[in-house]
């Protein structure tokens, strides 16, 4: 076994804590290598308060993973010692159901095992992520990142730069059309600078009039006060998409007021509630809601591929992991801009 | 103007009753037709319920109207007296704007005309509907109706037809695609003609375990008994689509598992709450919840075109005017097979 340091939650109650554990022998198919740089997902904070689901404790919170290879199996053929490596929200999948052997691993039918607060394949063990000195993971579901990149900036496009991406390919969006972003954060400045790249009319949808400034510098052509309801007014019915990054609860009717018809509204962000969305949204103009989850592991070295080559990468505040739940703090007040990358040299 | 007879509800307290009323004259672009048949639609009872929202009083319901032609205005071209004549749900709309100009006329931009329930176009009167002897619509919103098909049984194909065929045409749905019809009522039965029709493999997911018979009867291939917790597990992650046709309140969340990835649930039923779907219900297999309004006219002439070609009519009972309270308690109970049709005769 290898011994691993951590952050970690003992239960929902307590705050994160170093913790010391052990991760599995790197086997024939894995790849170990030493963190260096660890996002922080609005997810983090929701598994570990488990308000989605009863989580697995202690947990490692973490899926925003990059770091440099130390060892490799025997099999391992895409990866050797030294090279820069990535690791998103899975470390896993059935590999044989339609979906993985369509590239999208995240829609697993077996489910996908999930980077923390998930079973390993073989049920042994809980998987442990990011907030650590090092990982082990299956080859396939392990990242290149290019060495021309801003490294600390890079980790946050394995989740929230994934899940804005893949949606926005997933339903073409780009020149010719315009997209709301609803919600400017985390995820919500992927989309934009996305939505951007792919040449589509980005309008910046916020409850903060003082974020206008900054939606601008990152490319985006408008921007809409939500609390304004004139705002609202003149830009309903204006939009072929939105990309819906918010997860705290709001108010889907008076969004999808905004959509034109045939407009889909692309949910990234997950609530711990429901939506309730009136009938009478969808139908007056045959809109749609749509969920979509991360991307499959293809499409992920696709995006990561794409951000080198075109110089995107996530605004970042860095932070030592000492200051993990201050942080979180200021997550939960959107007191970030755009988030937080853990320097794990401080673990 | 034109003297009329109908039956109309004088306030959503009580019952529709005899009520005559004036319609406007035969205007130049005006086609006037006798009504012969008229279908009942559970929307016609929730309008006059103010389900859905403050109505216009009286109101003569009924929108799905087939009858003779008695007088054209001097530039109608395409119809004379002594055609057969149809009108669905619209009467009018701007015309101009872009949906209108796509033949998307039930999304117009202003808001469509209704034909009931709706003020006219230059808002001098209220709409009035189908239970009625006589009515007078705007040349571009009657559809022509052939000859040769069961007169009574098409009149549903106005509303209960064109809002089934519109979504499964607009979503491709056909030939190696698996439909689920939820609800098997006036739009469910139809759903799984025209899912039939089209290629598909049709599945009936019904409360009624007593409706498989006949739900083999109008063609599906496959029966569910929701409320058979076995049976849903089996139907789980199987449909590409599921064309939701129920207008009372139902548990979406557990309708969502039983598509596969990339799913579509197309709503057409109008609940009178909104609809409650947890994130990952979406998320989790980039799954869509659509919506969808009846159809245009070009594509309501064309559903009824097809309908004409391939013997596609609404499974129908006949009733007196008379009857109609009697027949709502009847429809709000299930217990119809599958639309009532008024014999305006009876007036």
């Amino acid at each position: 076994m290898i011994s691993a340091k951590s952050y970690a939650a003992q239960s929902p109650e307590t705050d994160l804590a170093p913790w010391d554990f052990e991760r599995r022998e790197v086997g024939p198919h894995d790849v170990q290598f030493d963190i260096l740089y660890c996002g922080v997902c609005h997810s983090d904070l929701h598994q570990i308060k488990n308000d989605w689901f009863p989580g697995i404790f202690p947990m490692v919170p973490g899926h925003e993973i990059v770091g440099r290879v130390v060892k490799v199996g025997d099999h391992v053929k895409n990866f050797k010692v030294g090279d820069l490596a990535g690791t998103g929200c899975m470390v896993d999948s059935c590999q044989v159901c339609e979906n993985c052997k369509q590239d999208l691993e995240q829609y697993c039918l077996e489910g996908n095992t999930q980077t923390y607060n998930s079973m390993e394949r073989d049920g042994s063990r809980p998987t442990y992520g990011g907030y650590s000195n090092t990982i082990v993971v299956r080859e396939e579901f392990v990242l290149h990142i290019s060495e021309d990149v801003d490294l600390a900036a890079t980790a946050p496009l394995l989740c929230a730069g994934i899940t804005t991406y893949s949606p926005l390919r997933h339903w073409g969006v780009g020149k010719g059309h315009k997209l709301a972003v609803l919600g400017l954060g985390g995820l919500g400045h992927m989309g934009v600078k996305f939505g951007v790249a792919f040449g589509a009319e980005v309008t910046v949808l916020s409850t903060s009039a003082n974020k206008e400034e900054d939606a601008k510098k990152l490319g985006a052509h408008h921007f809409v006060v939500t609390k304004d309801a004139e705002q609202m007014k003149a830009a309903a019915g204006t939009f072929d998409f939105i990309l819906d990054t918010v997860s705290a609860e709001h108010d889907m009717d008076a969004y999808l007021k905004l959509l034109r018809t045939n407009g889909v509204m692309m949910c990234v962000g997950v609530p711990s509630k429901p939506y309730s969305i009136q009938p009478f949204s969808l139908l007056g103009g045959r809109k749609s809601v749509a969920g979509s989850g991360i991307g499959g592991i293809k499409e992920t070295q696709e995006m990561l591929d794409f951000c080198a080559a075109n110089n995107i990468v996530s605004d970042i505040e860095m932070i030592d992991i000492k200051d993990i739940t201050a942080a979180y703090e200021r997550m939960v007040k959107g007191d970030v801009r755009y988030r937080f990358v853990i320097d794990m040299a401080t673990l």
